[in-house]
């Protein structure tokens, strides 16, 4: 596939999807104070940002809410609190994952609601309770994408299919998910035109979620984009699971749309830099570049860093160990 | 040009160069202990690293010996005390800058050094002093690279006629460097097989050495071998000026050949965190991001990071003073 767009223009299909509260919320629980959430609100609305993630809508049945921050369960309440009527141009997005979500309940008509976006994540296995999802969701008014999440786990046979009959649903949007951080330039480029002509094929955009593993999110977002992904999902300062994400100070930098501005985004990482120093953890490590060069899920280097381990060496071992039993 | 290579199979071209004393040593004014540079060597050996670099023959001329430590001058004799007869199939290496090396003297013919391989390194204006370096140390026995530095801002047109200048001459590979981490991948491509589309008419072998301002130093480097470039930079943990280097760890752990083992890397990032530990600094940040966005040299964004700020909007406005004054 040519190369859609260059390094000077701008490309109106873009779309920047902050989802620094919903994967970030991984590091801490969800456990953001309002004032940041507010601030990352405002920042986001000044910097051009098209959609921000403020969670998950998790199911009250299957987890406690006292475990959790408010972002686990976004409440439509809880998201006004901060955005208010939103008269801006931000809209609002939410994850709903597949078999975790009460959506029937908790997804209320898109006019009774300040969410805009209900993203449903789903593994390539779990396709038909995505459909039924996207199509609830739909039909209540709101925009949907569907996001697959471990794809350098899945088969390109059974990513075909799924496109197939996603493209067949209401969505707006196929994603691509690098969960493990496993995927190279290369790879991201091809999977890229694959969901694109799929895309095509069915008039859906495309999208890309990239994890930090092997210090190649910034690199495979902008790299997919070259093949015509168009939503871009970034965090403020890569805060994400395990190695985080495309940072979107990068990603604003590297945009040449001037809708798009760094500034406000830098101010922000004076905020997460305290995250850091009370103690919450993300971003490239080594043990992370080890589970995405195995392909597999970030869980065992999250403990290892959890535990201020740094015997590399030793838990390359482990890593084998428990990938071979 | 079309992918040379993929990513199930070996490229026999590759040469893996471990530059970490002398990047890293940027860092530390080359003061390493011998334990390292020891531990260093030994791991190389053993992980199939196929060069690796010790530090600059800087002119005793222009630097007082006594305000360095000793990588900077890279003495023969303190190779010797680290790679003995060097009886391996790793080949050492030695950075001389042009117009701050006294090579006449300090390059000794070859069969009376330890020395394998001469990285000449120059900027797009000084190619004519490059290739008497060359010349003098091609005839004294020696590999030798030319390494034109900060490549982001040169002219492509200079570009080509450097290229012809110095395909001319004994060099044995043309490099490719990004000095201010400024290159995104699809820039490190379209430089790859312009280097590399010269390197065939000339018989001449191509490289990488890239900055990780933008978290791009690892794709630049593998994006650029898609293209034909062999000679592959890397640190350990990316030590190296700034933002650092592309880490030799993400390296090995990407290239199929069996002769690279990552192990012996990994027990050197215990010794790295140490340096980190004692306040030795190194790796991305948000001010090289900005300095590479800008796509200029690091050394406000150095100054900003050894003085322990945070206030990135403020230092993003004065950047933009710097650059636009």
């Amino acid at each position: 596939m040519a190369q859609k767009g260059d390094l000077l223009s701008v490309r109106e299909d873009i779309r920047v999807v902050d989802a620094t509260i919903r994967d970030g919320g991984l590091c801490n629980n969800f456990e953001f104070p309002d004032e940041f959430v507010k601030a990352l609100y405002n920042a986001n609305v000044k910097a051009g940002v098209d959609y921000m993630e403020f969670g998950y809508k998790a199911s009250k049945e299957l987890f406690n809410e006292k475990d959790f921050g408010k972002w686990k369960f976004c409440n439509d309440d809880d998201i006004r609190e901060i955005v208010g009527e939103n008269n801006t141009d931000l809209k609002i997005a939410v994850m709903a994952d597949v078999g975790r979500t009460d959506f029937k309940n908790d997804i209320l008509p898109k006019n009774e609601s300040p969410i805009d976006l209900v993203r449903i994540a789903t593994y390539i296995n779990t396709i038909p309770a995505a459909v039924e999802m996207i199509e609830d969701c739909a039909k209540k008014g709101y925009e949907t994408t569907i996001n697959i999440m471990a794809v350098s786990k899945a088969r390109t046979e059974d990513i075909i299919t799924a496109l197939d009959i996603l493209g067949k649903s209401p969505v707006n949007a196929f994603y691509i998910v690098d969960s493990y951080g496993a995927l190279y330039p290369e790879e991201s480029r091809k999977l890229a035109e694959l969901y694109c002509s799929y895309g095509e094929k069915y008039g859906k955009a495309v999208g890309i979620h990239a994890h930090n593993n092997q210090q190649l999110a910034f690199a495979n977002t902008i790299e997919a984009m070259t093949q015509g992904v168009s939503y871009l999902d970034a965090t403020v300062d890569g805060m994400g699971r395990g190695a985080g994400n495309c940072a979107l100070e990068l990603l604003l930098g590297f945009l040449k749309n001037p809708k798009y501005k760094v500034d406000p985004i830098l101010k922000m990482l004076e905020y997460t830099q305290q995250f850091r120093e009370s103690g919450v953890k993300w971003g490239y490590d080594v043990p992370y570049m080890l589970t995405g060069q195995y392909n597999t899920h970030p869980r065992p280097a999250i403990s290892f860093v959890k535990d201020d381990r740094k015997d590399y060496t030793n838990f390359a071992h482990e890593l084998f160990d428990i990938i071979n039993s």
